[in-house]
């Protein structure tokens, strides 16, 4: 074990808002990054006035940005440039997610911020990337959902095509703008220099539709919802018990031999030609789908579950929200939900951080800034403003 | 421009099987890492047999598995393991996804690798993760997205609960094991020391939900399948045209007053009590979404996303992956289907990396491997076994 923290050398400016942007900074603050949070003064994140709110702030807001510092910075004033430029000379990565061309017509762009410092990683996140025809179109989580084909292959058949219940365009987004971040920080060691990072909320989505995209150029035939089963394997769905549905997940013939066997009690499936290969299992899910749920009828969720994972296949109940929160293993033990002080709040449980390095555990060690919080840390504590200029700063609305 | 890749230092060992944990060293690997899949010998990974194929070859593999080099290894048997250790000490990165305790038992788990690579990065992906009560067992996507919360908030109002319709709970979980493996490579430039990275197909399902949970801590409500409407904000949400979906997002007061004024022709709708306020909106979302439909039953879903683009609001038409594949940004501007020329399969595409590093962007450079391809160039190449020894290991069905 050691105190140091798996980022701790990385200083981030983070211009981001609302989701993805955001979730990239909590990342690396999670993992030890030093991030600063810079808003504009008296305005902010628009996730400021998303709810939940507790004493006027956000939940929304304060799960997103907890391990951050906060300031407020005018960028479109030349003061305001001037020492957003005096902070890019001492960061090793700034994160935006504003829409091209608007860092550009403000002077700072990453041609320009290259100039001061050639060892800045620049990450965007937009809705469709920095380049290429619709790198204009604004974009939404729900838009690359929509444009990305996700919702087209989720929903139950026959009906609407349907959003993951999540913003998952914008979670996609997010990793991957870590990982672009963080690969380019490896790359550094190697040339001695940054680079831009580009990511579309669009393009993160497409790469998850995995075996999906191979499928269409094999076949020619446009993937279709399909509920909870799966075009790869089978049995591999949702099945109905006494009280409600339960998940199995039969990824090889050696489970599935195992579930005919000695779930099922019938052993004759394993060489039934209707069963009797992976493609075949696929072709005919709805079949077997009402054998499982002939078995399954005459049980709990809890108690089908156990049975079929007393066999070593797996098996798992559908939690809700609550069953999540209230389960020991995800909550407790791998400290999915962590409790945070927030000075306005009060005590908040924010999502934990699901990247456990076993010797540097990701950690929350500060919560979301208040608008503009470490004005005076980083102005006059880190920048050397001294207590004039910093006044005229705030007169001023620069900050 | 410059002819590094961000990872060409790295050398990854990938033992792992089907879809995350393939992500994860297919990520790495258009990166520039040099990836070296081991499988077991005449058996390989499971996905081999995953469909669609080609020629006997499954392009499910294919796609995770490209940019990596295949070899054979029995780790079962003493020989095996003496020569995975000496790959180990080459090596900068392992990572696996067998059941926790499974390496152990190999006697090549985390402590005993260790000691003889301590720069040794060693990430696990399991369904619950390595350690806590329900840690043995066994976990596929779906049972993620079903334990993780993610299945109880997707779907339409009444429908049962639904999969997010690609095996989303594997691809969080092989992009934050991507994020693990490279934030222990910056670690390492501190301590200089590798360590383990431990990752839960359920954490990664838990972390990606959002505000779910912090509406839930706050109201105690459980959040329930709200189709594509969003809890957030509203109007949001997917609408009926005269010949499909389209989806439009207004993430702020503004928005929603050019929706009312340029598109509905209503301006009497701002002040509206039932649709004053983003909350109120929320709640009277059906309503509203009324209103939005009767404007757009006159129009084709081109025509109204090009209209609502138009005034400046997000709106995107839902795209199915014909749809995708075709789109000109999508397909060939963000190059996110590849054509590769693999040696049984012929032309094949595969999925593009939404990673862009601008100058150092992430490619296929090699097809994936048949089943133990390159045992020659790994075992005679690079470990300097002699043609006697390789012949010995092949009889001997260790390779």
């Amino acid at each position: 074990m050691t105190q140091h923290t798996a980022l701790e050398n990385i200083t981030v400016l983070d211009l981001t808002r609302v989701l993805a942007g955001p979730l990239c900074g909590a990342m690396l603050g999670d993992m030890g990054a030093n991030v600063i949070k810079i808003e504009i003064p008296n305005h902010g994140d628009d996730s400021r006035n998303y709810d939940p709110h507790i004493n006027g702030e956000s939940l929304y807001y304060a799960n997103l940005n907890r391990n951050k510092i906060g300031i407020t910075l005018n960028l479109k004033s030349e003061k305001g440039k001037e020492i957003f430029k005096e902070l890019v000379k001492k960061a090793d990565v700034l994160i935006e997610n504003y829409r091209p061309g608007v860092m550009e017509r403000l002077g700072l762009g990453y041609d320009e911020l290259n100039k001061i410092n050639d060892r800045l990683i620049y990450a965007s996140l937009t809705g469709f990337g920095s380049y290429g025809p619709l790198s204009d179109r604004p974009g939404y989580d729900i838009i690359s959902q929509a444009m990305g084909g996700l919702m087209s292959i989720t929903g139950q058949p026959g009906s609407p095509p349907t959003r993951a219940g999540n913003a998952m365009g914008d979670v996609l987004g997010g990793l991957n703008m870590t990982i672009g971040v963080l690969a380019a920080l490896n790359a550094r060691t190697i040339t001695g220099k940054g680079q831009r990072v580009d990511i579309s909320l669009v393009d993160c989505v497409v790469a998850s539709l995995e075996q999906a995209i191979q499928r269409y150029f094999v076949s020619g035939k446009v993937p279709e919802r399909r509920g909870n089963s799966y075009e790869a394997i089978a049995p591999y769905d949702s099945y109905m018990a006494k009280d409600g549905y339960l998940v199995i997940g039969c990824g090889n013939q050696r489970l599935f031999e195992v579930l005919c066997r000695d779930i099922l009690r019938d052993p004759s499936l394993i060489a039934d030609e209707r069963f009797s290969t992976v493609p075949l299992r696929v072709k005919n899910n709805k079949i077997f789908k009402e054998i499982i749920e002939e078995w399954a009828k005459d049980y709990t969720v809890e108690e089908a579950v156990e049975i079929v994972l007393e066999a070593g296949i797996p098996a798992a109940p559908i939690y809700d929200i609550k069953d999540i929160v209230e389960n020991e293993h995800i909550a407790n033990v791998r400290e999915m939900f962590i409790d945070v002080d927030h000075p306005v709040i009060g005590k908040v449980k924010l999502n934990g951080n699901p990247v456990k390095l076993m010797d540097m555990m990701p950690s929350i060690r500060k919560p979301s800034p208040t608008l503009g919080q470490h004005n005076r840390d980083v102005y006059i504590g880190k920048l050397g403003l001294s207590e004039e200029e910093y006044n005229s700063l705030l007169k001023d609305g620069i900050i």
